[in-house]
């Protein structure tokens, strides 16, 4: 590292205001420039350079402004936020990091570069694999996917045969847990927001059948048409009239992960429209679980070694969606919400 | 048996309606007279003179009228209506039974006489045990104990000093859920409809807080107020209103069994209140698990041997609400509704 002060311009996204319902706009994030010395840093901590974030539905409940504790904390004002991410270090006074290495973050700065501590056990250094892009640790081997493997492998564990429905198939874990679960030889249906995905889903991801939810607005109707024998497991990524449907079409001991309610992130509850037959999951002996990914650490490895293998076979494929560059993150976000994606949202910040 | 002919008159309820909502009534019922003989029985049949039902709010289910798979399958009309109860043996052509036995029946026509035939497993000769009484054997050793078992012991597994909530909590499945969860060393809080009922949860099954929800109307401020430190175990016997609120204030990992949800029964679904805020249930991570008894007869002698024990050492309590005579059945139906009984319905047919 040179003596001489090296200083990089540096954009990053803060926080400004709170945004308790609707989608969050540019009345609450605002893109700051700043300057970074990368050699003036504090003993113990390293620079790095972001490179790929993963532009997750949970980010949503970072921004309510209400800590009710719910998920993670809510994210503070004027301050910048965090994603899931992949960074290069680009100096380092910090015996854990060196130069170049590519570094995993669990809550890397949305920004250009950080400067951070070396301590954090949230970062750890990714082992160069050519049989895996740096897009598939974020997605199939990150957030994502792990959600998808709980969701499967651990709470639902469908047989041979059985019926799955997953919703919001397209999605970032939607695409995995219908891979998963065709993997573990279940028929496989899924809903998504378009006919262009409803053709994807069928073709590449190898499911049994889609249907696009806005033409089929009917969901008890579209789900006795896609389930005659009805629904063993249902992997949950919307909530809403969508899972009061399926609670219509549930067989005796069906398993509902609840992975997240991408329709609901954006209304106060009160507002919500509430699922008015949950008194078919008692009848029916249904269980209905949530879940959140820091509560399964401990099989971290089981999952990276079955992922890992997977998608090195072949097994897993992927589709992401990037944005490319920092000024692309509220996009980004705002695309959650608006079912025009297909896969994994990623924002590429540099090559 | 003597070869004389012996004839009794017999009373029976008969199911001549459906009720797809609102409470059942004389609408739907009728009690029929006629004879039966008790000496002209078919070979391998037994004549049973029924002494107690058990009334249990599954019961509602069954007269729906359109067998949407929820439960057991829906009564036949013009039949005689059936529930779990107690009968002795008055005249027998079969090997199993004989005269003077008295029989544990799963579906015991409410009548006042019944010919059965002995080859039916789902009735068994009952042993008699002079410290356990037979409305006992219905209550706390029968399905409202067997359903509260499987809630505290196997669904949920309360640990000492967790906080549980007990819904409908001076009803049949309530009491002895909380009682079960004080056993465990909970700190346990009940809701129920009267101050009588309130005072009787506190001094006779030693919860440690209880509340009146129709005087504390608003649920949310009731179980801030006898929640504090939030809920980590909740027995749902209720759904809707109370289901939502526990959601605002159920604690990381908590518990909530689904045992039955006694508002929703008397409405068609689509006319029902939602559920506005199961996405509590993702970022909380909580598992609702609706569950049947027959799901469970694998851990009955389990059930029997700890609910035993218990009950001889003094350490279960009970409280039954008895109607006297086979004309009450309509009137016991009714009163599961109504909230206006303390502890296990019983139908009293004969002494």
């Amino acid at each position: 590292m040179s003596t001489h002060e090296n200083k990089v311009g540096n954009k990053g996204w803060y926080l400004v205001r709170y945004s308790p319902n609707g989608i969050p706009s540019s009345d609450h994030f605002q893109l700051r420039s700043s300057e970074l010395s990368l050699t003036d840093l504090p003993q113990g901590h390293y620079a790095i350079q972001t490179l790929l974030l993963s532009i997750d539905p949970y980010l949503r409940s970072r921004l309510i402004g209400c800590d009710d504790g719910l998920y993670f904390p809510q994210f503070q004002l004027d301050q910048v936020v965090t994603a899931f991410g992949i960074g290069r270090v680009v100096a380092s006074k910090d015996g854990k990091f060196s130069e170049g290495d590519i570094v995993l973050h669990h809550f890397l700065p949305v920004a250009e570069y950080s400067v951070l501590p070396g301590s954090d056990p949230i970062a750890t250094k990714l082992e160069a694999d050519p049989d895996i892009s740096l897009s598939d640790v974020l997605g199939c081997l990150g957030v994502p996917g792990f959600a998808a493997w709980i969701a499967i492998e651990i709470l639902a564990r469908p047989k041979e045969g059985e019926n799955v429905f997953i919703s919001a198939a397209a999605g970032g874990v939607g695409m995995y847990a219908g891979q998963l679960a065709k993997l573990r030889g279940c028929r496989v249906v899924g809903s998504t927001g378009s006919d262009d995905k409803v053709g994807l889903l069928k073709r590449e991801f190898g499911y049994d059948d889609a249907f696009n939810y806005k033409e089929e607005a009917d969901y008890d109707a579209a789900l006795s048409k896609y389930f005659p024998d009805g629904i063993d497991v249902y992997v949950d990524n919307v909530g809403g009239r969508m899972l009061e449907a399926v609670l219509n079409h549930v067989n005796p001991h069906g398993r509902i992960p609840l992975c997240g309610m991408i329709s609901q992130y954006n209304q106060v509850w009160t507002e919500r429209e509430g699922v008015r037959n949950l008194l078919n999951a008692v009848g029916k002996q249904v269980r209905l679980e949530g879940f959140m990914l820091g509560s399964y650490f401990d099989r971290w490895g089981e999952f990276t070694t079955q992922m890992g293998n997977y998608l090195k076979e072949g097994k897993i494929k992927s589709k992401n969606k990037t944005y490319v560059g920092i000024e692309g993150f509220l996009e980004s976000l705002q695309s959650l919400f608006s079912s025009s994606n297909t896969g994994k949202v990623i924002l590429q910040v540099s090559k």
